[in-house]
């Protein structure tokens, strides 16, 4: 009979590790699953808005995130998790795709969230050398530069109007004539000098020569000069591993967790951009605290149910 | 006529630094008031829970906090905010005890949380050195020894629950035989073979020699040898400065907040131990965090009032 943990974290997210450190300080038998030790974060080059750190890169953030968590107790295990299942009230069965299965009276799923990627040429090669998913994080890079931001919903153009604060142009590509936004953000962006709209317009390459990322070249055979290119099309959450618990979820996919990070799944708790807590502020300091909150969760309910 | 800045942030919980940081990220104007740089973490002498920091001192995470946030372009102003008061739609003037006046269109209330104290000798000379007010927080300093946990509300008895797991007596001392706390929590503790309840006990002094605490005197006479005190007496959130702004509050005087740690004033937000998001976890990954989150709704607010 294997062992049952208290709880098994499943990452990638930025949530994952601080939320197995602080399963471990309440002394809660955990293991922390995840391909990839750090998640997105941990493959920036640059980072500058974790507290107290001027300027690292993602993954030595995340090793120390991962040394910290090791230090108080977990396991991590570097392995991709293909299947979820709910056996009972309080017990979950997690399996590998290696073949390995661990149990645990509650899970904790820190899966985060996929930027959607446009797919074309010169995107994936230039992710942090020009490409980028989020302004907040990477807006402070391209001062006085120019760049574009593609989409047409309200995470876009209000990532141009920061952008426009930053940047000497700010390039909006749509793909219709049509925006998505609220009124309010589309009206503030049409009257700023250095904001330009662009309809009917799609990104069908993006350029680089020796020092980077050099611009686009769009589907009606148009190019435009840029420094850097913002990706705003939509969000993917990692929720697949638990949609057969048919948990609730919001209309973008993300899954509904209370004040406690508990889903409206019993004994399934949930942290960073895989929630629709705070108000999508998909940073890391929001997920990791997410992380330790729901961990603080977990041991207050395995303390009622415990012997 | 003074500057009229986007938000001021007035401390000194740990929430402030983290949010004055991500306000100049957005290109906020703002200003950070505060008596104590760092708050409360800053007093700790060894601070384990901070994603990705082993073992650091309080002082010195706060002082990265500070460095961030000036160099992110913050001003800290190390002052004592007097009043608070709302002259408009959004626009607020903040008076330090100095006779100094800013005014701001916002403000982040991030004053915190004060732990109720017992007042008798020996409580202020021991924090740190055996008396705690977070068993989260300090509990792992005290493997194996002999604690004491004051206090019958839920926060005492679950506190008594984790330092359980951790020490080797933990002493409930309760001021009458009336436990406030959930039967459920209750009927654990009284389980537990190392939790002794002592009914009609208050402390009257706490006790140290040359290596520390020793032990507490209590009211009726009567001695306990002890390592430690948890204080877990009750808490009062730093509200006063805008309690004259009628905000809405739980029963224990936390500001209500919403997802977006607005409070129920217009154009008043708070982070952190003074509000009650985050399901009371009072920690200071979770204050940074809202620190932050309040920042970025501020500056989705202030864009949409546009100029």
């Amino acid at each position: 009979m294997s062992q049952l943990f208290d709880t098994i974290i499943i990452g990638a997210g930025s949530a994952w590790l601080p939320a197995g450190m602080y399963a471990s300080r309440y002394k809660l038998s955990n293991i922390i699953i995840g391909e990839l030790p750090g998640g997105a974060l941990a493959t920036s080059h640059c980072v500058e808005n974790w507290p107290g750190v001027l300027s690292e890169t993602g993954k030595t953030i995340m090793d120390d995130f991962a040394k910290h968590a090791i230090a108080a107790g977990s396991t991590i295990l570097q392995e991709r998790v293909e299947s979820v299942a709910k056996d009972g009230e309080y017990e979950f069965t997690v399996k590998t795709t290696t073949g390995k299965e661990y149990q645990a009276k509650t899970i904790i799923l820190a899966t985060g969230n996929k930027y959607k990627k446009l797919g074309v040429p010169g995107e994936a090669e230039l992710i942090g050398q020009g490409v980028s998913y989020c302004a907040t994080c990477d807006g402070n890079f391209f001062w006085g530069l120019k760049v574009a931001v593609v989409g047409g919903g309200n995470t876009a153009i209000t990532e141009a109007l920061y952008l426009a604060e930053i940047c000497s142009e700010v390039h909006i590509l749509i793909r219709t004539d049509k925006i998505r936004a609220e009124d309010i953000w589309v009206d503030k962006a049409k009257k700023h000098s250095n904001i330009i709209f662009h309809y009917f317009t799609e990104v069908a390459e993006i350029q680089w020569g020796m020092m980077g990322m050099t611009g686009i070249l769009c589907k009606d055979g148009s190019t435009l000069a840029l420094d850097g290119i913002f990706i705003a099309v939509g969000n993917e959450p990692f929720t697949g591993l638990v949609d057969h618990l048919s948990p609730e979820k919001d209309s973008e996919g993300c899954l509904v967790v209370d004040k406690r990070q508990e889903t409206t799944v019993r004994w399934l708790y949930a942290a960073g951009d895989v929630t629709t807590n705070s108000n999508k502020f998909r940073q890391t300091i929001m997920s990791s605290a997410e992380g330790c909150l729901s961990a603080n969760s977990v041991h207050e309910d395995i303390l009622r149910i415990g012997e």
